[in-house]
């Protein structure tokens, strides 16, 4: 149901297959509107040569992955942090990325304290936000599922992300993803509320049986997630942007050809998104 | 800090040690002051036999695992589930048990629709709820951590979960296990909303990494999640029944002597709940 037009494939998708330039040329080769890129990947293929292969491309950049990782033990970690992201956003103003993709930072090692992890993402975010409003780099906090909690990313609900839209002002929005948010009870309601400050949508599925908290997600059609449902949510806040495509898969579809995924990516995009 | 008057261990912690009857022993003789029994391993030893036993012991049981798995595909499917969790108030009662657990059920085969899945399980305690309260047997609905939502249990949240019981009225309340419910930025005040409906609490720990979705939980200390903190919560709604040690640990736990998880337990319960 999808329209093509607005299929970005977050280069996550395709991991193992490909390099930075290797995604480029291959997402472009097979018509696809927009990738989403990783800094670790970014740094090998170095920003510049990566910002003139997007100029030689007709390929969007729907996000950049990923700033966050704020909470720490103690100031100099937190700076630490602080400096990476504005770097990131640099980098995304650079590629003309859509967004820079927040995974916000879970429990500071040794700590049992969440309530103050979320302090510390809160005042982070804060931190950064007036150089991401003079790139005029949009943020997007995504909440992550709350099996990530400890470990990865501290918000876990889109109602939460928003409270935090909410204190910080504009330039903050957030970033939807099924994956991470099908099971919320109070989704629809949610997305309403976050109305224009909806800044990226990512799509995958989520499998029965789940193997692997992290690295087993899998392609739309392939799980239980009513995606169409979903869209037709964010739809009706008038998202309009590109839709990302952003499978973990280990075992599966990191293993297949990377043409394979993409036709597949494809494929799948109309039928099940 | 948690007084050893108040330990119940589930019985699902030695699975793969002992029988019921085996802990009924051990526990009673490790002056354990509570078990949460599992039908499977009660209908192993014979109800008749269990409530001999219990009787000549001084452990209480804290609770029945389980009813639930209200939805299904067709009317004949949830009738069978009428069925058994009519059969497991009927178990309680002759127990005595505290409550009888409820995990509600996941999406039924084939179906996407969660809100559906949701219907089926509000609908199912209601059809239950009277032979509940006719045989004084407390119905806790317990809340499953969202990573179970599409397979176990698709009420995913506290705040969920007393809708429910707002709904159904007397003789539902809810099950607290820090384990599904940790990561929760709203947990302190849905615990505080559910007052005199919390009839179990249950603890264990979130271990980093976790690697395995059911079978890698970890015992109270060894994990990030700050037990003693929800502990105060749940004290000040005046809950002080049993409160239940409950770990499914398949490369861990359950691979060491039965004795030795029982004085770890002890040990971690008086340091860490």
């Amino acid at each position: 149901m999808a329209d093509l037009a607005r299929l970005s494939i977050n280069q996550a998708t395709t991991r193992e297959q490909y390099s930075l330039a290797q995604a480029i040329t291959a997402y472009s080769e097979a018509d696809v509107a927009g990738i989403s890129i990783w800094r670790d990947k970014l740094a090998e293929c170095g920003l510049p040569e990566a910002v003139r292969m997007l100029g030689d491309s007709n390929l969007r950049v729907s996000g950049l992955c990923r700033g966050g990782s704020f909470p720490a033990i103690d100031a100099a970690g937190r700076q630490t942090s602080l400096d990476d992201n504005r770097a990131a956003i640099d980098e995304a103003a650079a590629l003309g990325a859509d967004c820079l993709v927040l995974v916000a930072g879970g429990l500071p090692e040794g700590s049992k304290d969440l309530a103050a992890a979320r302090e510390m993402i809160r005042d982070g975010i804060g931190a950064m936000l007036p150089h991401a409003r003079a790139n005029k780099v949009p943020l997007a906090i995504e909440p992550l599922h709350p099996m990530y909690a400890a470990d990865r990313c501290a918000i876990n609900t889109l109602s939460q992300a928003l409270d935090l839209c909410d204190e910080l002002g504009a330039g903050v929005g957030v970033a939807v993803d099924v994956y991470h948010l099908w099971w919320d009870p109070d989704l629809q309601a949610q997305i309403d509320r976050a109305g224009s400050r909806v800044v990226a949508y990512h799509v995958c599925d989520w499998l029965v049986p789940t193997t692997d908290l992290l690295l087993d997600r899998g392609m739309m059609g392939d799980g239980v997630i009513d995606i169409q449902q979903i869209s037709g949510w964010v739809e009706n806040t008038g998202y309009n942007g590109l839709i990302e495509v952003e499978i973990f898969s280990a075992h599966n579809w990191w293993k297949r050809p990377g043409a394979e995924v993409i036709r597949v990516c494809r494929e799948r995009f109309q039928e099940k998104v």
